[in-house]
């Protein structure tokens, strides 16, 4: 495979990591964007790398991606991240504060290319950025890929509501090994990770006040890039009788999120060819916290995906 | 409670085991209708119980249901139970092979009661009585109530068509000790609950040629009325990876059949008084073997009991 | 069992909370001895409480044991816990520092009293009480009961020793819902209960540097006393091979204290009717982190108690 | 690793499958002692076979073990296996009833080799050929490897014990997929392998009468050689609570297997060396159901390792 991976060598430049955190920075090993330089330089070097790459590769369209990892968690969102003027001033001005996923985005959608957030981490979910798709006429989704513990949740709690059962708690203990895992063990950017992590839950169950819910991942080397996960849930049947149900998963990881990369990257491009732009809603099941919209029942998301298909090979058809 | 159970009480009455085997015999201690009885006279006896059940209750509409034990595995369908004569022509000659659940059904519908099959034993489901009931313009429904694990199976199993994953394994193993389990301890009437219980993944899943499934329902005298049951699901991911999920569930069996039988009863009522009659296919959800539907995803066949009381809004609404 | 329970009744009196932090102090419902009363009138009261105890009572021997909840984790001993006198003054002077258990102790070593430690909080154990101990000539044991999930990780641990497996990671997910529970649901209560858990698996694999551990104990409302950890056991065996062991206890957590604290009290009795005293190192398969021993492997601990109970017999038979 | 494996392409010889079933029969695909071969010439080629190994390696010494595929269920033994005579008469007339493992035992004792049985079918535990082993002075021992959830079984059950825990219920769930797995999938295999493996916990319990233990092997193809046990333990606390403790093995068959093969065969040839002869007792902690041992708790076969290493020791040190 030396002449493959040469190749996809080839594709790689140096990225930046403005505002990802100490851990992020302590693991990054390969040359990254000079810290001196300004963010203004950072998105214009990341918006000729991004072209050249299409020129080179002679592609039609390209779609990009973010699948870094999690960034720290922000407590408020900066005052610029909220419309578009303001965050262009921020970035020409290089005020503190900017993070890398929203540098990507912005430079992807200044080179008009269509954007996926796999993370958790703000991106083209900012109000500054949603302005620039519509504007720009541009199609994306995020955010944070739904690769295991929250698809086996949102697939499994519309269960729980058909048979009318009485959810107490759920608790979900995850652990993995890889990169990703060192990078949650800052306590900064496992918050940005758990935090709103139980909001499917509550938006099946429709937010009842005595739901318990708790969801921790562990960094745990062993496993390397195998996550596992114990998820307990305690519900109330028939005249209130207590019953249990336990699910373990041992999942890959990174065989898990790859197929979901493909497929949004061919679904943002079939978006673009049908001059569709901004939100792609109908990509919500792909996501653990779509953005704009609220749907979190698996079952519900895969129907809005499925009536887009049809539309899609319907019009096909005409 | 003791006028309650004085008052339910009064409404019990001696049955038939005909066709149900040495072990529901033998743990059965209260009086039996007598073995020398011919069937035809067990019929009638059952059927002025149920119509003196509906006069002393004063009650408009009574629905008949099946919660007995499982009856032993019968190899093939007697002849007589393929068409409505044959059967009358079997229960007026007293033909050996009657079972208990057929005569049942059998002396509802004589009375117009509609009648639901909680169990896995023939009944309403047998060619002669699906005709009789459309003759007679009754509803029924049936077969073997989704309680548990099957539930979980048929709500979990889409999940991994929906994300392409190919189930290799799937091995279910129950255990409980009630009445019940000590019925499916005997390896014939075990045969006759377990037999088929893979009919539901393998629909889900387009019955796959490698696909190994097993369903294991043993006797733990300790657990009593508590079904435990560990499913084991070994599945491949992208590029072919290997990957698991388990599921462990801890259930009061009766706790979860009592609901399911008054919805039964009160959507079978409603189909009554609807003036609806013949197979209630819309309640296939309920379970574990629908008769006449083919339909064994959860989701899709919660679609079809929404859409069945969409409709019945609607038409209440004009 | 009303007399039962106003005889136990009258044998309550209101305690302290000194040192106890703001979550015990916020559960606690009943009288507490004034804030304002200094710890030398607190140790007087108490003393005079567990007198009037035995002489009401009409006991020979009295054993006094520290059931509370966890105090907070306190990150260096105070100075005045390192010998007798000093401790004797902090009390005279009331000093800030002191914590309850530690003056529970002191009171029950006034009265000559046996005294068991089924916590994790610093009581007899610390240097001025085991030097009071045996200046008094009193048995004391601790600390911190080994009900659950540490009995368990004891008792199998020396199996991957004996087996040659290297363990690479032991994770222990803890959680229940009692009022301990809610007191650990407090960080710094439950860094006092987790700090150290993972002793007794370094001391049985003879802390291999490789070794990972986890241990979380959480609040779910739902579980009440019941206590339910999941461990996940991850080792390689011959030439690398990595395997896995996962163990889920569902225990009910009073049930599981009640006997061993039982079995304290007549041990410690026996102890002292024995003429012994000093630390009961004998007794240390009671306990998650046994004072004044490092033996943890359950079956070299349970040989302890074993060779304990052989002499006695020994003796008595002389 | 091609000159490794034609060396130990080297040294295998056909085989006798005689008595071991159709299954075993239908799965042996290299060449068999032919078929109309008596009992008597199997015997003496594999003799020849043997000592031919020995001769070709230049080796001092050699212990046969016997890891062949679990032969079928004998309801009671054969007369001949009762005293060396009888079974002596029988290979000479190639009397019907002879299985492989006693032949392959017979031979190696003919040889003067020590013998170990990793399987639970007859070998040298069958009284004629512990008679011959004394008479030859030869050490063995057996039988059936305790590697997995056996092993599991007699570390953790003496727990119970220890805290006075009565377990209701041990009910084990074994799976795995490689071609023991497709012999056991045979149910007249499964059987001899199954049958008696509640022996241990039944010793180590006291066998007390409402005990209920289960064990099932299954087949499940996808596992190849990944064994996965789930075990199901129901007991009784204080004052009769109900407890549940639940264990996931997840380990690979040959990689636990195979360091006891190694650590077998030295300790055979130490014994040898040392004029040892007889039933090897020291070495019940390997076996699921040691021959003339009646000691299953994994801590006292341990103990009885140790002590003979102890000896050994000393011996040596003298």
């Amino acid at each position: 495979v030396r002449d493959d991976l040469a190749e996809i060598d080839r594709n790689i430049r140096p990225g930046t990591a403005i505002g990802c955190g100490q851990t992020i920075r302590r693991l990054t090993k390969g040359p990254v964007l000079e810290e001196d330089m300004s963010p203004r330089a950072v998105v214009a070097r990341i918006r000729a790398d991004m072209s050249e790459f299409r020129d080179r590769n002679g592609l039609d369209g390209v779609v990009a991606v973010n699948v870094a990892s999690t960034e720290p968690y922000m407590a408020g969102m900066p005052g610029f991240y909220r419309n578009l003027k303001a965050l262009q001033g921020a970035i020409m001005e290089g005020v503190p504060g900017l993070t890398a996923g929203v540098l990507y985005a912005y430079a992807a959608f200044e080179c008009g290319f269509p954007y996926v957030n796999f993370t958790p981490s703000p991106a083209s979910d900012i109000p500054a950025l949603q302005e620039m798709a519509l504007e720009r006429k541009i199609p994306h989704a995020g955010k944070d890929g739904k690769t295991g513990e929250t698809l086996l949740k949102t697939a499994l709690a519309p269960m729980f509501v058909a048979r009318n059962f009485r959810v107490m708690s759920w608790e979900g203990y995850n652990m993995f090994g890889n990169r990703d895992a060192v990078v949650l063990d800052d306590p900064r950017n496992n918050e940005a990770k758990t935090r709103g992590k139980d909001r499917a839950l509550r938006a099946i169950f429709g937010d009842p006040p005595d739901l318990h819910t708790r969801v921790r991942i562990d960094y745990v080397p062993s496993l390397d890039d195998w996550k596992t996960a114990w998820d307990f849930i305690h519900f109330r049947g028939f005249l209130g009788t207590k019953m249990i149900m336990q699910v373990i998963w041992q999942g890959c990881d990174s065989m898990l999120a790859a197929p979901l990369v493909l497929d949004l990257i061919r679904l943002a491009d079939l978006a673009r060819r049908r001059g569709e732009y901004g939100l792609m809603k109908h990509l919500c099941c792909f996501f653990k916290n779509p953005t704009g919209v609220d749907v979190h029942d698996f079952w519900a998301q895969m129907a809005m995906l499925k009536s887009y298909a049809a539309a899609c090979l319907q019009e096909k058809r005409r």
